[in-house]
């Protein structure tokens, strides 16, 4: 494989797993005061976007890093919404 | 302009542009509690690899997202060390 694709998915990896202590943190102390409601939002439409960019440049690791990465930000925004 | 670039700019700039409300919000309240440092420390490392993967793929968007995201994520990470 290619290093580029290599350093890709490492990336994706990276900022895909970030979300995963963030969306544990909100679940354990059930607060999400701290996170912006307008950061969750413009992030899930980009991230969106983001997707359909990987899908249109076959760029296989920001697709997959991207799809993760929604359904993570979802869980977010749902118990933003639920704990606020 | 290609219509792919086109997304690929709207999605780096709503990716991007999302952490500006979570940016104000941590300085307006002083509060960065909820925000898990974990994530910051992973998301801001996986970015700079994106920012790596954006110039060998000479992608624009990629880069120009990834430098700005970047620069707001270590002010984020700053306040996290600072409030905490």
């Amino acid at each position: 494989m290619d290093t580029i694709v290599i350093v890709g998915y490492i990336a994706g990896a990276l900022t895909t797993v970030s979300f995963v202590p963030q969306v544990a943190r909100a679940w354990r102390l059930k607060e999400t005061r701290d996170l912006s409601l307008a950061m969750l939002l413009l992030f899930a439409l980009g991230i969106l976007l983001w997707t359909l960019y990987g899908i249109w440049t076959t760029s296989l690791p920001i697709i997959a890093a991207n799809v993760i990465t929604f359904i993570l930000v979802l869980l977010l925004l749902g118990m933003k919404l639920k704990y606020h």
